[in-house]
């Protein structure tokens, strides 16, 4: 098992440089940030004998494609990356500057340190040092994108103009997590995503709260009413017929979730909620006065943030559907909601477990650690994935080496360089 | 009755010098632009022949007090204005900078254009266009404070204090507005007013809302509930006991209220709700992401700022420990609430309709207007009006000028020269 000291220190400095960069995919202001970021990449790449291009009509970020001849007679491996990352904000609850990485206690601290640059990159750097081991490699094809956190609007839309250009057996992915143990883990489902923004007007100007408090509509109030009656009072999804069409896993699953998770009944529970079953969750809400002191307003507008993981079965836009039927419904008189899909939505999936790819990731993984790997249901989402895949051909293989501890998409996002060197190892044995 | 015409040009260029000062009473960084304009107002009145000087430790807007002699044989007049304003943001939603008034049609557009700025200067420049004309004026004490929209902190501490000082048979207040169609309106009542801040927390950072989502706590959505459970689904108050102790208005009370309104039952039902009921309102509710595309998170902490309007009989201590009863009570699990109380608290008031003092008020301002004043019951309060009453012995006299048209609390609050014109011609009648 590979350990930090054995990672090189120019690549411990490049992986700094990448980090350097505030390549914030979702905000405009940074559009030429994500262009720097991706050239960056390109052109590393093409030190790295591939070809590369920048691909993207210049408006949105730009998509890194790479391809480089190997091993025909091995599986042709598409790997994919981001290297967007989350907005940083609350700046001020960073202990060090988001996007000036440091190296502290073994773990290196900045936005985009695990999620995706820190993981997609030590992949890279672990093929990188087979190349310059003069190994023969399969044939390998390389998609980094600059809108993962935002939805993947350009690489979905994208993706089938690509088409035969991307066609491959393995669709490789580093961006997802260990097990809590440390264990090496095996993506053998996700849950789906879908964005949306939703605006409530009362009027065209905040109301004093004397005069009109108890008479007038409140838009702060009424959006807290709307988010409020997603949820049922036991906490579950108020939304009608929402979870019809979720396909639960079958007996067989939940044992292997079960040996995957080992003894705590609530890891178990936490694992069979987060993997098998759709969830709402409010990202953020804002209205009104939120300064020092009081102001004594009825607030006129009110916008929230709203994200839905939705279950293998589930299809987004029905769901979608559902939930802004819902919302409408509910609009008291004298307001108005405006509903803005920030995507469209990406669909949760599950995949065998018994397939030949898992069975050869399972014995290379051995090597990394002699418990072996554990297969999970991600309740996170990698939303192009499915449309990769679908397009390329590929059966999806997603081992991540990230960590809770890593924070990723909080303040101070960490990546140790253990877990670095734990993912170019596992590069090594999977491309070597 | 004066027109706007009659308004001369030096007390407009002194109005606008006033309203240049930002004196945000509620913000720490604008202390001293509250110093700088107490000063302005002190060293005014002093120019009319009043002894005036700032009271206050230096840590707060200093309270302007100032007093002037005068014929013995008439009452005392107390005359009370603030000149702190409301915050102006959102800033982008002005159309002129807040702090730099601009004449529009007849309109003064500025941050205290009307509240209390406009209002109370424009009853002080009537007065000193008496002084200045060498009439004999009623003995006349000068309150102007600098928190009266957070609160009235140190004026209600420091009105005991200056006890028999502020002595008076009269308070004047030129803080309300005007009937709906023109009127000149009396203050017979208004609501008491209590101001506190949430603040959620469920969790030191916030959480990825694909790996935790449906699982862990979300502060935004808790905050939503919480403030949600304040409401019937009829859109009542759902706090228990909150309001057992409201003093239902008498029959005579609610015939003088249909009497001012005139017609409109819409009108009569919204001034007996605002008048003579409570309401709670969410002034604003802050948490998570609120920027462009989308945040993947589950915030781990939410602030809300919330007043009450309360209606006489209610005790704002009784009513504030009730909420956050109800509040504490539902509380979930993995959250923890902590309540700030702005303030502690101003109880609302009725006054006798009746009174000597309503008879002579309504007599002036007959001139002012042939069809007479109206008397009404504000939904809005002057916190520090019931304690300046207590302490100086005198009763409430509101008259104000201000209409629906002049947005005050929200971005491009004005007053129009005719209502300022009104105001001054108030004040010559009543103190000449």
């Amino acid at each position: 098992m590979e350990n930090a000291a054995e990672i090189p220190s120019d690549v411990l400095d490049s992986w700094f440089e990448l980090l350097r960069i505030p390549s914030i995919g979702a905000e405009a202001a940074h559009l030429d940030d994500c262009k720097k970021c991706a050239e960056w990449l390109r052109s590393r790449l093409e030190n790295d004998g591939f070809s590369a291009e920048l691909v993207g009509d210049g408006t949105h970020p730009p998509i890194v494609f790479a391809e480089r001849p190997g091993d025909e007679s091995r599986p042709v491996v598409l790997v994919y990356g981001h290297y967007d990352v989350q907005p940083p904000d609350p700046l001020d609850a960073w202990t060090t500057p988001p996007f000036e990485p440091v190296l502290v206690d073994g773990r290196v601290r900045a936005r985009g340190a695990n999620d995706d640059k820190g993981q997609s990159f030590a992949l890279l750097s672990g093929i990188e040092s087979l190349i310059a081991e003069g190994k023969r490699l399969p044939p390998l094809k390389v998609i980094y994108e600059g809108q993962e956190e935002n939805g993947s609007t350009a690489l979905t839309r994208l993706a089938p103009k690509l088409g035969q250009r991307i066609a491959a057996d393995v669709l490789c992915v580093c961006d997802t997590g260990e097990s809590p143990d440390g264990r090496p883990a095996i993506v053998a489902g996700m849950r789906g995503v879908a964005h949306f923004t939703l605006r409530l007007r009362t009027g065209d100007h905040d109301l004093h709260s004397g005069l009109s408090g108890g008479w007038s509509p409140n838009a702060a109030r009424m959006m807290c009413e709307l988010l409020s009656s997603l949820y049922r009072p036991d906490g579950g999804i108020a939304v009608e017929g929402f979870e019809d069409s979720v396909e639960p896993p079958d007996d067989a699953t939940l044992k292997i979730l079960a040996e995957c998770i080992g003894g705590s009944e609530e890891d178990f529970n936490r694992a069979e909620r987060v993997g098998f079953h759709p969830s709402i969750e409010v990202n953020g809400v804002h209205s009104g006065y939120g300064g020092p002191g009081s102001k004594t307003i009825i607030p006129c507008e009110a916008v929230a943030k709203v994200s839905m993981r939705l279950a293998p079965g589930q299809v987004p836009e029905e769901c979608s559907r559902l939930v802004f039927e819902h919302l409408r419904a509910r609009v008291q008189k004298g307001a108005e909601l405006s509903i803005e899909e920030v995507n469209t939505g990406t669909p949760g999936f599950r995949l065998p477990t018994e397939s030949p790819l898992f069975a050869l990731a399972k014995d290379l993984l051995a090597k990394l650690d002699p418990r072996g790997p554990v297969f999970v249901w991600e309740g996170a989402s990698i939303p192009v994935v499915s449309e990769l895949a679908r397009v390329s051909g590929a059966a999806p293989l997603l081992v991540g080496f990230g960590r809770d501890e890593d924070r990723i998409h909080a303040p101070n996002e960490s990546y140790s360089l253990a877990q670095f060197a734990r993912a170019r190892a596992w590069a090594r044995l999977f491309f070597g």
